[in-house]
């Protein structure tokens, strides 16, 4: 590695960023980068998780060093998530940076995982000058904020994706739609699933469109398929295929295109038994792709945390609606979303929006 | 008039525009404005058109000239419409121009109405020196945007404005629907009323809501009337109130708060028999605010050349349609319409729309 120096710890922790944006997202692991320097601020070492069963970042880091028979001690640490403090596949981070003999650590956030926590406690005890939480930029915590909400929730993230007309609907009123929204809009979607963990659909969808559910771009009959995907989480060098999931009671045929690699039939209509049976094969990030029944039952659950809404500048006046009956009656049980972005994509809009967390309805079960 | 010295033809033309905005909008007449300089470009005259039956801008800066006994042989005049050369209720600016003297006219648009152009002819064949059309910027072309395409369809130009939520809702299932919509996007919605001659509901949504259809903003329980409307047409200051229409066969009530000054009740369902009613009254540019059935009707006559989405990041699942049964079968047929501008307003989002003239769905009547 040829000599490289940061200017301070924000330099570090963006280096660490980085590097942690290398690795696979929407599993059971965060995505976490680590840059070791000596007290000139020249890089001894760095390294960043490739994804569960494989070290974590500050692991490889170590690793990296020993390899290049480089000695730690006294050297300086920048961890884009606390060390953790736990035994799980891998050893404690927090352990073997003290064993390496390590000055200081700096970390951007704080680990939300309770059976992980305990990093930055468990270094402060053994004489290691600990730094953090420092995520100026925000960088580090959009690196795992699916991540956390995971963590937190005990079920995974859940993103809901939606494509209509300007008067909500999803297809024609002889069922057609093939396009409603641009292909600009079609390639952004898509270069949604390759952020998760899983893309979900009910038998509805499998059966009328007989998706792959694939990350693969779509074949484009208008040859436009510059940019546009959401790269701030590009996918990692390292990253599988996402789960193809198709939810509902009914068979699908064996010629199927979803049928295959890390394909799964959840035979329920209950989103929570769903996102059980995805988080139990750790996946923390899920995309529900639709249909609007599918769709509408996460939402009436309270399992929605995000929504990408694709407005196309259509007028249909009649064919399937976006969402089915939510048990909204009236205007002041409206679902509000919260938008956090408006993207023009060609022709199309769309619009990201944050969920609140309860169930929606008058009908709530809890 | 304090010395003002214009730098070329181009900043002429930009003053003239500024003056034309004084003036008023969606009435017979365009809005025009009208700079005179001397050979060193020092401005001796100008002048803009305040509405139907008063001077031309052409006349009433050639009457401020004289109102200053300012001789005006050799100047330049600079217009942003092309003179006219008809004698309506004023004479032909052609004519009074060439009277006056000036050695040069420049205009920015060309006149689209057959009955008055032929003015940049009629000053050439007298030896004026002629320049135009001359509209880099736009500007000009975009003050008399509507009035042309009125002109040129012969009724007025029609803009359709929806509000709805993400599944394309103007109410939830109990038809309660205040607010969908942020106050942010119903105070630029209400700018939008500033801008035409006319404001159409139908009885329905008249006997619903009772709205006054006025230009003043609305009681706002936020408080938050900050900026926002569509401010390149800002109302002139001459601007009469807009009339206020109701369409449909139903009576309103004695009390109903739209009676008053400039209302007309057209009692018919033909979209283009209302257009008839106010395109008579003078009236170029209309502003159709729903409900659904009356937009439906205008869209599957053909007759809405612009629309202003107003999308609000809200879920219903149940509740009237923002548009009804357009006759579009299949999703080939799809009314599809050309955005020129996406902008947020708080949490919502404006789309405006151009929309191709041919009537909608299946059963085109022509």
């Amino acid at each position: 590695m040829p000599e490289h120096r940061v200017t301070g710890p924000d330099d570090a922790l963006a280096r660490a960023v980085a590097l942690a944006q290398r690795g696979p997202v929407g599993g059971a692991n965060p995505r976490v980068g680590c840059v070791v320097t000596d007290a000139d601020g020249v890089i001894v070492a760095e390294g960043w998780h490739r994804g569960a069963g494989t070290p974590h970042a500050e692991a490889a880091a170590l690793a990296a060093a020993a390899a290049q028979e480089t000695a730690l001690h006294g050297t300086h640490a920048y961890v884009t998530l606390e060390p953790c403090a736990h035994t799980g596949r891998t050893g404690p981070c927090a352990e073997a940076l003290i064993d390496a003999g390590v000055a200081s650590v700096t970390y951007a956030v704080a680990d939300p995982n309770p059976v992980a926590a305990g990093g930055a406690a468990r270094l402060r005890a053994a004489g290691v000058d600990v730094h953090g939480p420092l995520d100026p930029s925000g960088a580090a915590t959009a690196l795992v904020r699916e991540w956390s909400t995971a963590v937190r929730r005990g079920r995974p993230f859940v993103t809901v994706k939606t494509a209509a007309s300007l008067d909500g609907r999803i297809a024609a009123a002889d069922g057609t739609s093939r396009w409603i929204t641009s292909s600009e809009a079609r390639t952004h979607a898509h270069g949604l699933r390759a952020r998760v963990g899983a893309i979900v659909v009910g038998t509805g969808t499998a059966l009328a469109d007989d998706p792959a559910l694939t990350v693969r771009l779509p074949a484009d009959p208008s040859g436009t398929h510059t940019s546009s995907s959401p790269t701030t989480t590009a996918r990692g060098d390292e990253q599988p295929e996402p789960w193809r999931v198709v939810v509902g009671l009914r068979d699908l045929p064996d010629d199927a295109r979803v049928r295959g690699e890390r394909f799964v039939h959840v035979r329920s209509h209950d989103p929570a038994a769903v996102l059980a049976v995805l988080h139990a094969r750790e996946v923390r990030h899920v995309l529900v792709e639709g249909g609007p029944r599918l769709v509408t039952a996460f939402l009436r659950a309270g399992l929605v945390d995000e929504v990408y809404a694709y407005v196309a500048p259509v007028l249909l006046g009649a064919g399937k609606s976006a969402v089915e009956d939510l048990g909204v009656a009236t205007i002041a049980d409206a679902v509000r979303l919260h938008p956090r972005s408006v993207t023009q994509l060609g022709p199309d809009v769309v619009l990201v929006c944050d969920l609140s967390q309860e169930p929606v309805g008058s009908e709530q079960e809890r």
